[in-house]
Formats: structure tokens, sequence, C-alpha cells
């Protein structure tokens, strides 16, 4: 089974949405990607920190859907990182209210020797130098590193961010942080722009509006599907890559033919995440929903038109 | 060949977008329709009303086309509609500068005779009564009576707007106006509501994000083809109108699987519309850049997942 390295927070999120608000409850970049991934047939392993108030239930959450927790420090004398947040009626914005980094100030990840030969590595949102620490420890370059940032590290370490990204394939990135990344409106010539930059193939994500996948002139998009109600987006974009990785570990194939159709299986699965709060809907979704799910996409968007 | 009644504007218009400004140009929602629609072979009318200012080469323009305009009335003594409006950087929003009704404010259109057997009638954004007075005037009831409109009339004659919207088979409407019109954020839920007042089809258009299609629980989801640049959005949702009725009346059939196709269609075209200042794009198209893009669209949305 193809190995598939992801690193990033494993956290506790207390979520606020015009639907109801949460306690903590599981988070983090690291548990969304990797609980998206194990739908796959893969064998993938998570490289977050923790501290000593994580319950071992939310780990136990983890190791039963296959995912190799060895990497997952425990600071045992340490709180786990915390975030919480408000969304707005539109679902499309919201308000952080805490963030408590806790054990994450000092993260330093060790990827498990087992899994240093591993051909696909997620870099979940993190300071890009944590996300370079990772592609250092790897045995060799990997088949496909892809990368997802945010804002805050173009904001605050954009010359480290240049750096990570020189050694990347894929980078995922919202549409506005495309824009602030490149200064450009367009999202054609933004794609360019970052491509530039290093990674080959530049998927933006846009919410509820879909996703598009570029590579040289090549374009996909992958629309989301449309909701009768989004009950909680806190996520979605995890999921999203979640999806992406785990599909071509499981597949093999990197070519961009297969990332169209990684591109459809995250944005699948994220249809799940933001139907419930957190990671619930994930924790419970089975392979026939999920098929069920893939022919609504297909019909959503495949049509007929005979061109010869 | 197929006809279709077209109903709407013909206009000047005048534009300023961040790329540059026009004099007053040929413009109107009946003009952008009937450019589309023209690039299907069939024999579509437009009915409108224009006055002696407005140039013989407009007419010209639309005759060579194979566009009817003996429904086209012409007030000798009266000036042509005129409208002028200026684009933001983001090219999503504009402000109107000027609407000068001039005849239109007393158009009462005539469809003419050997129009009125026409299966497709294409209502363009007017007053809500205007577009009920044509279907009035149709021998039978249409094969398919497709609607446009606009937040002006549910601000201004909304019980008017019910009204027709009971006796039409499709609405093309924005999804901003949609909110408006249902109260309803998710547009899935809007789309439902707006059904329920008549129409079995509903469009919404998204702009940039391109436009969905409903029908009862079906879905189907056009993007806009991702630009580099768009010169001028003037027109663009009367071109995809045009596109979507010219592509049905063409084919003769108004399944909903046809429907996507005719939605596909209304995008590519729309794509090109909004490459140059008003029309000019749209009076110089040939069929094998049309034939390109629609393959663009292919590979934009087409994947290959098996799926049992």
């Amino acid at each position: 089974m193809s190995k598939l390295v992801i690193v990033g927070t494993v956290a506790f999120d207390a979520i606020e949405t015009p639907f109801g608000k949460t306690d903590k409850i599981l988070g983090g970049a690291a548990t969304f990607i990797g609980l998206a991934a194990s739908q796959f047939n893969i064998d993938p392993a998570i490289v977050s920190i923790i501290g000593g108030d994580f319950p071992q239930d939310y780990l136990d959450l983890l190791s039963n859907r296959n995912i190799n927790i060895s990497g997952i420090e425990l600071v045992p004398q340490g709180k786990t990182f915390f975030w919480s947040g408000k969304y707005h009626n539109d679902m499309n914005s919201r308000d952080t209210l805490t963030t408590e980094l806790n054990v994450l100030a000092d993260f330093r990840p060790v990827v498990p020797k087992n899994y240093r030969d591993a051909e696909i590595v997620m870099l979940g949102n993190l300071h890009p130098l944590t996300q370079m620490s990772v592609l250092d420890q790897m045995d060799r370059k990997p088949k496909l590193a892809v990368l997802d940032t945010m804002n805050f590290w173009m904001d605050n370490a954009l010359s480290d961010l240049h750096e990570v990204m020189k050694r990347i394939d894929v980078i995922t990135i919202n549409d506005d942080e495309a824009r602030q990344l490149t200064g450009e409106y367009s999202l054609v010539v933004a794609a360019r722009r970052i491509h530039d930059m290093g990674p080959k193939y530049v998927v933006i994500k846009k919410g509820e509006h879909g996703a598009l996948l570029f590579h040289d002139d090549n374009v996909f998009y992958a629309p989301a599907l449309p909701l009768e109600e989004v009950f909680d987006p806190t996520g979605a974009g995890d999921t999203f890559a979640g999806g992406f990785v785990g599909y071509l570990a499981d597949t093999g194939d990197t070519s961009f033919e297969n990332m169209k159709n990684a591109v459809i299986y995250g944005s699948t699965l994220a249809s799940f995440c933001v139907e419930k709060f957190g990671a619930e809907r994930m924790l419970n979704l089975s392979n026939a929903e999920i098929h069920k799910r893939l022919l609504q996409f297909k019909q959503l968007t495949q049509f007929e038109i005979e061109l010869s």
C-alpha cells in the first residue's frame, strides 16, 4: 500500500455557526486531511504534536481508521493547540475568536523512520520552515509534495514560503490568497505567477464555487456540490486536500488527467464534511454514500455534446 | 427551421471599464440574445422598438445574420433606448450612469403574424406585463417560454412578475436576484421556491462562477471559462440566454439532458462576448472558434472516474 505522510495540526476546535455551537471538539488540518485520505486503500501517517489534555479516544478514532499515529508527539505537560471561531450568516466568512498555539509553538516534526520513503507528502498549513523540515527528512525527493498555506504566512513569513514553494509539486490555496500572493486579480494569471514560483500544479479553492486545477495551459474545474445547507465549513479545505492526495496515493498516478479525478474526490469528500460540526460527518461515512455522491457529481457536470 | 421569438431591447450602450470607454455602440438585451441565437441553424425574430436615430447599419448587421427584424418597430421622431454604465475594477459590479427610456417608455410589442406559431419564445428583461403581452399574442402556448428578469422588477412590479412567472417554463436569473426573490440564501432552496412560483426549470447565473440549471431534484452546473481578462461583461447574461434558446430551438429537444448542452453552449458564447466591448466579438465569431472553445469546456469539466 502507498504510504502518505501528512504533517499538520491535530487540535481542539470550538465552533459557532448560525445553527449552533460546540465545546472543544476534534479538529486540526492533519485530522481532516487524514480522515479524508483514510477513505482510500493507502497507508497514511500523521506527523503532529498534542498535549496531555488530548483524549485517548480521539487518537483511537484515528488509529481505528488505519491512520498511523506514531509521528504524533505527545507532550504530557503541554496543552493541545486550540482554535475557536464564529461563522457569519453567509457561512463564507468567519471571525477567529481564539488561537492558543500551546504545544504547537515548539513543534519540530519528526517523520517516523518507516515513512521516510513515502512517495506522497502532504504539507498541511503550518509555518513554511516547519513544512520544509519534513521534506528535509525524506529519504529522497518524494514523487509528489503537496503544500497548503494561508495568508498568515504571506504576511509573516513570505520569503520562507517562497523557499518551500520551490520544492513542492502542488499548492492548494484560496482564491483571495492566490490574489494576495501574486497581486493579480485574474485567477488564470495568478495561477501562472504561482506556477513560476515553483509548483507545477496549482489548485485554487473557491469555497462554495468549487476549485480550479491549473497545469501549464491546462485547466480543470470541479464545482462544489450545491447544498441546501452548509452546516459548518470548518475543515472543508483540508478534507478536499486529503481526498486529493488520498486518491493520488491509491492510484499511484500523478498525471494531470488523474489529478482531475483527484479534485473530484476532494470536492466529493468536502461536500460531506460541511454537513455536520467538525469532523463528525467524516467519522461516519460509508463507501456507498461516497459512491452515490460521486454519481451526483457526474450528473452535475457531465454533458454529451458530440465534437468531431 | 425552428422559429424563435425574442423580445427585448435594441439599444445604444456607452460603456466604461478599466480598459477604456466607448461612445454609443450597439447594445440591448434582444441584440445580444439574437446574435448568440443566430449562431444556430434556426429562424430567429426580434420584437423590439427603436428611434429614428438608430443607424441602418446596425439593422443590417442583424439582418445579415438572418435575424428577422420585421418586429422591430421604428418610431422616426423618437430616440432609441440608451444605457450607460461604468464597471468597477473587479468587473463584477457596475454603476449605471444613465438610463434614457425614450421610445421604450411606450413599447407595445407586436409579434409578426408569421412568427406567432414559434415553438420557443425568449422574453428578455422588460416589464413583466410587456413580457406577458407577447405570450398573449402567440397562436398557442409555446413549447418553451424562457424569461429573463432582474431586481428592478422585483422592486417595482413584483405581482406582475409573479403572474408572468406562472406562464413560463424556464427562468434565468442572477444569484443575488434569486436570493432577493425568495429570501433564501441557499441557491438550492431558492431554486425550489422559484420552481414553486411557476417555472419548471430554473437557471441561476453566477457570473464568473458559472451557472446552475435546476429541474425538480436535478442540478447541472456549467462553469464560466476561466479567462485571463474580462474586457467588458456587458451582454454576457443575454448572450448566455441566446445560446441556450438557440441550441434548444436548433435541436428541437427541450429535455433536461439536452438543456445541459444548451447551458454549455450559453456559457461558451458568453465567454466570447466578454472579450471585447459590447457586441463586437459576437459579430466576428467563426464556427471553428466556437468548436475549439466547446472542446475547452469539455477538457475543463469532463473526468473519467468509473462508477459501476
